[in-house]
């Protein structure tokens, strides 16, 4: 007889992007050469102002840095918020964390106790799911639908979901795995819901900078004084600065209490990296042009790929509003097997692409069964041979299914 | 009215270790110099092997790492296992951790559902208090004593301890907060009382290297090829390479079950930091002399540390065996006050110490009172100096109190 592990690690799921990276592994072994958009890391390049605090490193040794954050970056967070126009959030309403992954579980794990509910719209983010599972929480499921660019749906709709087990409303604005940029209206409906149910808003903008279609995207930053006991903010520096490597984020809250408990969790963690934090805090030396550049630059690509898209008989798409991901509707049954193939018996001149089946991101069974997320993650060139592959690879999958 | 935190969130503990930091910053603020031996944040220098991966930085954008590791980490974490005598370990063996923190926290995880317990030798390292708090365990202490230099009680002493709900035994060695290095008899028990109850043995031995006292320390490597299924080891760079602040550890295991959980874990957080696991993969180019001299140097102060806190009336401690840690019994009956005054109402030609009350690595209420953590991690001349501040303020604070 040998001790077992216990139940709840059996409750964590597989991440629906990474589970097919062994078969990715093995076409590569057999020298096929796979496009990755099957995850959000991006080949932009890294700010010249991030890297060089590496060539230039001269600390030494690397002890560790502050629990809540080094005070350069805990600074260089307040200055970014304050550009933005959020100029009331301080240094002391935020906590440094390990990427946005870490201000996702401690703002969940903030909020709920063991059998809580928490509310999300699906498609979602599936680490939320990950956090959820590891903290005994229940991810709620309201679905959105591709039909109207996955948008959300009325007050009554998101309502009928809340019960006394409800804790907070989690939404992803401009939205991963959709692509879709809430509006100040819809912002200002889950405010009020927030409000007239007393349950917590957390909002997850590490896509913030990626809008196409015009203008600032509306932030829980904007309902933030208003309702200063109820608003949490994840954030992330990894796509902005396309730099998912320096595992750095922050959670953001007026509410201290919340606050001092999240830094108790963070003083057991010791602190986030103290390279990963000196190179985040030289955030504000990098130029408005880089954020406008890498904009334009997605821009350019998601434009290229729904364009693409377009051109495969069967496929449905809404173009996305922000973010680099887009939900796609394939014309098979089940894109998790189609995503299977397309790595373990289909290529085309040595060549194959690689995407994340959308079932992954649904709670509900059965639910994206026939979507999977693209991420237009590499540049337009490659973008088209993808949508080439996609297109033979559909072709041929349908005639032997 | 407005949503209120968890009930959760309240029961993890502040850093015993951590949270005299605001005094010390307000001692600083005034102009007093503080000696920092509350934390075991070396001023060892980090290898320059090390330091020349940051220096030569070339890879750009700073992307994702793998969720277990990256390969040449990975391979790097074998190599060292095969060179202290444990070639069994390979590298899917092995998780690769943001610090050895996150390796407890999936070790306790992966064993323990919410209202389980876990053994351990009190005085502990008071993280793993935080960790069980998170997770809804009990840490159930098993006292040991200065008086006998903080080793093991007997099996029958431990095993009384032991219930239905008893999942695992944690241990820790060299032992942070004690510097006792259980001898392979000690572990030799430990994995005969884990054979017995069918529960899970975890160690943590990020203190490995440090050993004054002849040799190589017992390991629960030596037990693990005949316990696969039980043995947990825990393991970090930021001792060994005077890197705290590379958030680099690894959780190892043969059980492959338990790890293929704990890499559903890390998936959900994506990846180590990409950085940190480059600086941490050219640990096998550290020269063995590096290891030699520090620990060498860590020997030195250790001796000086001890033979000054001899000279102090009323101060009992043990000689460390290992680690960089003493725990010494003061002649207050109130250490945490103590400590406090240290940094409050004492100074001496502008200068103080920082040390870190005992009692919050006990779990049972009132143990350790009259005693303080010490971490030997600066000169030997700083030392001196740190000791004669010692004393002056005990002689200053039992007038006064």
């Amino acid at each position: 007889m040998n001790p077992t592990p216990s139940k709840r690690l059996n409750t964590v799921p597989a991440s629906p992007i990474r589970v097919l990276v062994p078969l990715a592994n093995a076409a590569k072994a057999r020298g096929t050469r796979v496009y990755h958009l099957n995850i959000g890391d991006p080949d932009i390049q890294t700010p010249k102002e991030m890297l060089s605090v590496l060539t230039n490193w001269k600390q030494n040794p690397i002890g560790y840095g502050q629990s809540q954050g080094d005070k350069s970056l805990l600074e260089a967070f307040a200055a970014y918020y304050k550009k933005l126009g959020y100029g009331f959030i301080g240094t002391e309403n935020i906590q440094v964390t390990v990427g946005g992954s870490e201000a996702i579980a401690m703002a969940l794990f903030a909020v709920c106790d063991p059998g809580d509910d928490i509310l999300v719209f699906e498609p979602f983010y599936a680490n939320y799911a990950s956090y959820a599972a590891v903290y005994g929480i229940n991810c709620i499921p309201v679905t959105t639908s591709i039909a109207n660019g996955f948008h959300l749906p009325s007050r009554k709709e998101i309502e009928r979901h809340i019960t006394k087990k409800t804790k907070a409303i989690l939404l992803c604005t401009p939205n991963n795995p959709t692509g879709t940029v809430y509006t100040q209206d819809e912002l200002e409906m889950l405010g009020d819901i927030a409000s007239a149910h007393n349950i917590f808003l957390i909002s997850d903008e590490v896509y913030r900078e990626f809008v196409y279609e015009g203008g600032k995207p509306a932030s829980i930053l904007s309902l933030m004084e208003r309702m200063p006991r109820q608003c949490i903010l994840v954030d992330s520096l990894s796509k902005r600065y396309s730099a998912c490597g320096i595992r750095i984020g922050c959670l953001v809250t007026l509410h201290d209490e919340l606050l001092s408990g999240v830094l108790r969790i963070a003083q057991g963690r010791l602190s986030a990296g103290l390279v990963d934090q000196a190179i985040a805090a030289v955030m504000g030396d990098v130029p408005v042009s880089y954020t406008e550049d890498v904009r334009r630059e997605y821009q350019k690509r998601r434009d290229v790929l729904y364009a693409g898209l377009r051109t495969i008989p069967g496929v449905t798409a809404t173009l996305p509003e922000g973010a680099f991901y887009i939900i796609a509707k394939l014309p098979v049954s089940d894109s998790g097997d189609f995503c299977r193939f397309l790595l373990t018996d289909f290529s085309d001149k040595k060549e194959t692409v690689m995407l994340a089946p959308a079932s992954g991101f649904y709670k509900t069974p059965g639910a994206g069964k026939q979507e999977v997320r693209i991420a237009y993650v590499l540049d337009s060139t490659k973008l088209i041979r993808a949508v080439e592959l996609l297109k033979k690879a559909l072709v041929e999958y349908n005639k032997s299914h």
